[in-house]
């Protein structure tokens, strides 16, 4: 198989991770793992600022985010994708646009060229939207771990991130494929793995 | 005095530092001294990324600039003026725009909007440019506590952070007050107070 960016959207509680981690084993050739932010040493140290900071204003936490990105991109994906293996991303540049875009009302076009900054012009090759009603996702989420700073925002907050996913899936419908999340994770998995696969011949 | 946003840049070894301790103890009204990279507690740890790690890319360098300025200005900056001090701020926006597009080539268009971001447009009232032959300037920082990692790019790269400070300095002549920095610090002092004086009546 060829070297494939691969990404996963969506919002928390949707089955990315489960999902990933499955894929990437039955993918069975050199496959990295890996997700935004927090990938490395210099983005778990990015992390600990995002998560250590309680009263970020929503402008330094975009630009922490870009940081980790950038960071990503240029020290880990990028060499990765050279040596010719697939890479498995949970959450990238579209999880900016709309978190940060039609989540939290920031410039989307300013959030566009800064993400084609920070990306130095690099686009998935497949993006594997997991859409799901936030009022299942979030149930989910409550029934795990804990909720993050992101999962305590009210309801219509994660309407807006939903309605935002589907509207860029469908402004490039070559590059996204949208699932519906509500699906178990064998059906999830075998579509991911089965798409990768068609792409990848 | 009407509180006031003065910025000051310039390359190393100009005299910004001493002539912005000596203006700020002749103001004798509540003055905010600071500056960028690093000022509070969030942007000592960013400071701390930006010299920690060796191999940042201009991106990832580039973000976190803009995650202390932006967190500069909203944190600290802006309530000072509210307040009704005078913010001294050694480096600015500019500095990112000079030190990054002209000195390391990024897409200016991309600084000023990325710039305009981070500030939320806030613009200084007065920036003092020390203008000085980058040789004379690098000679004075080798001579005192040793240059950091820009002061060690060739001379090349420090003659096209000079004119591109000279350039967005004829860009913008109701914002700049260039100066020659080859001037004894009384004398500079001496222009920086008056100028200010003139500007907060």
């Amino acid at each position: 198989m060829k070297p494939l960016f691969i990404t996963f959207e969506g919002p928390e509680g949707a089955g990315k991770s489960t999902c990933i981690l499955s894929v990437a084993a039955r993918l069975g050739v050199p496959v990295l793992v890996t997700r935004e932010p927090g990938a490395g040493e210099f983005g778990r140290k990015v992390r600990t600022l995002l998560l250590e900071e309680g009263e970020l204003c929503p402008e330094t936490e975009l630009m922490l985010f870009l940081a980790d990105r950038a960071n990503h991109v240029q020290n880990i994906i990028r060499p990765k994708l050279a040596a010719g293996e697939i890479v498995l991303c949970d959450r990238h540049a579209d999880s900016t646009l709309v978190y940060q875009g039609y989540g939290r009302g920031l410039d989307k076009e300013f959030l566009r060229s800064a993400n084609r900054f920070a990306t130095q012009g690099l686009v998935p090759d497949i993006t594997f939207l997991f859409d799901i009603d936030p009022e299942i996702g979030l149930r989910r989420v409550a029934a795990r771990s804990g909720a993050n700073r992101l999962d305590r925002e009210p309801l219509e907050f994660h309407q807006r991130v939903r309605q935002g996913f589907l509207e860029i899936a469908r402004l490039e419908p070559e590059r996204f494929v949208v699932l519906d999340a509500t699906q178990s994770p064998v059906e999830l998995s075998d579509q991911v793995f089965d798409t990768i696969q068609q792409f990848g011949k």
